[in-house]
C-alpha cells in the first residue's frame, strides 16, 4: 500500500524523475519492513509468524533480527541517496519527510514506544505508528516529483487511519492462515482497536468515512483521476473478501 | 574520537560549510551511540553499565532500548539532511559514505552480526565493527568540505585499527570504574582481542605502527599539520594513563 500510494501521488503530480520516486517508495517499504522485524521481537509482540512464514527472530535468532532491522533502516536512507543522483536538491526534503515518519518523536519508533506506557493516547499512538508512514508516503511522492509536499500530508494521514481500521476489521474476522500472522493479538495485549471500540458495523462506517475524507483531501494536481481510482481499488483489497463484497 | 577526526579532516581540506561538517560529525557519533545501545542489549553483551551509568535497557527496559537505537539511526540521517541546506549536492555522497559504515554488508551492523557466527573472520569483523565508522568519519570530513572522499579512507581505517588495539589494551589493564563499563568481556565471550593475541608489549608496538601508518596516509591537502598533531594528541588520550606516560 505505502509504496503504491507514494508512486500514485508522484504520478498525480506529474512525475519527472522515475528513479527518485521509485527510491522513495522503496525506502518507505524498507522502513515498514524494519518496523515489522523489530515489532515481532520477543520484547514486543513475540510473534512467531509474519506473512505466513517464521518471523525473523524465530528463523535466525534474536541478535540477527535486531541487526536486520537496524540494517534495513540504514538501507532505506542509502536507497534514497542512490535514487537522487539526477535530482540532488530533492534529497534533503525527501529524507526529512521520511525520517520524521520513522523516528522520534512523531514516527514509527515513537508509536511503538507508546506501547510501553501504562496509559496510551490512542490517537497519538495510531498517528505515529501507522499514520505517519502513510502521510510520509504521500508527501514523499509529491516531493520526488518536484512538487510541494505538505499539501499532500492530509491524504496520506486519512488513508493511514483507514488502513488501521481495515486492519482491525481483518484481524477480527480473518483466520491466521488468511493473514499470515497471529490474529486477535490486540485483544490479548489490551491494545487499542477500532472493532473492539465500535463493533464491526461501526468500524465499517468509519472506514467509508475515512476513505471519502482521503479522496476529498487530494490537492489540485495534473492527474487526480488515476489517484482517486487507485484509492478505491486498493480500499477493496484492504478488507477480507467477504466484507469487501458486502461493501461493494 | 570519530567526530573529532571528521572535523579535523574537514579542517585539513579547507572546510567551507561548517554546518555540514558539524552535521556529518554529529551523524557519525549518533550512529556510534545507536550501536552501543543495541550492543548492550541482553541478546548481545547484556551489559549493565555504559559510560559509568546504567545501560539504556537496564535503565528503561529492553523495548525502549531497541526503539532508542532505531530512533538514533534515523536521527543520524535527519541530522545530515538538516545540515546540508547550504550544500545540497554534497548530501548524497555524504549519506552514502556514512550509510555504508553503518549497515550491511560492510558496516557496524555487519560487524556485530559476525559475533553470531561460529567462526569469526577477525579482520573482516574488526574492519566492519570499528574500522568502518572511523573510515567514514575521515571520508565524510573531506566530502563535507567539498573534497574527494576516497583518498581519506586509508587514514580513517588505520586510526580505527589503532583505536581497537588501544581499546583492547585499556580493557586488559584498566578497572571497571576507570572505563565506566565492564572489563575483560572479550576473554569471557571468547572474542578476538589484540592483547590476548599479542600480549601487552606486542599490542603497544602494533599501536605505534598503526599510528605511524595513519599519519603516512594523510593525502596532500591545505592543512595537514594540525591534523597530524591532533592524531598524536588523541593517541595519548587513547590509552590508560600509566601506559600513555610509558609510551611518551
Amino acid at each position: 500500500m505505502r509504496p503504491r500510494l507514494c508512486l500514485a501521488v508522484a504520478g498525480a503530480c506529474g512525475e519527472d524523475d522515475r528513479a527518485l520516486s521509485v527510491a522513495a517508495a522503496a525506502a518507505i517499504e524498507i522502513l515498514h519492513c524494519a518496523s515489522l522485524v523489530h515489532d515481532d521481537l520477543p520484547c514486543f509482540d513475540d510473534a512467531p509468524l509474519r506473512r505466513g512464514r517464521a518471523s525473523v527472530h524465530r528463523a535466525f535468532g534474536e541478535p540477527l533480527a535486531v541487526l536486520a532491522g537496524d540494517a534495513l533502516i540504514v538501507l532505506a536512507f542509502e536507497t534514497l541517496a542512490l535514487g537522487a543522483a539526477k535530482s540532488p536538491r530533492r534529497l534533503g526534503p525527501l529524507l526529512r519527510a521520511i525520517g520524521q515518519a520513522a523516528g522520534m518523536p512523531t514516527g514509527i519508533a515513537a508509536g511503538q514506544a507508546w506501547e510501553c506506557e501504562p496509559r496510551i493516547d490512542l490517537s497519538e499512538y495510531q498517528q505515529a505508528k501507522t499514520g505517519s508512514l502513510f502521510a510520509a508516503a504521500s508527501v514523499a511522492g509529491a516531493v520526488s516529483a518536484g512538487a510541494e509536499g505538505e499539501p499532500w500530508r492530509e491524504l496520506g494521514a486519512r488513508l493511514g487511519e483507514a488502513y488501521q481500521v481495515a486492519d482491525d476489521i481483518g484481524d477480527a474476522v480473518a483466520s491466521e492462515a488468511q493473514l499470515g500472522k497471529p490474529v486477535r493479538r490486540d485483544q490479548a495485549l489490551a491494545r487499542p482497536n477500532a472493532v473492539l471500540r465500535l463493533g464491526i458495523p461501526g468500524a465499517m462506517r468509519r472506514l467509508e468515512a475515512l476513505l471519502a475524507a482521503a479522496i476529498a483531501a487530494i490537492p489540485p494536481c495534473p492527474g487526480p483521476d488515476q489517484l482517486r481510482n487507485l484509492i478505491l481499488f486498493e480500499a477493496d483489497r484492504f478488507l477480507p473478501k467477504e466484507l469487501a463484497r458486502r461493501a461493494a
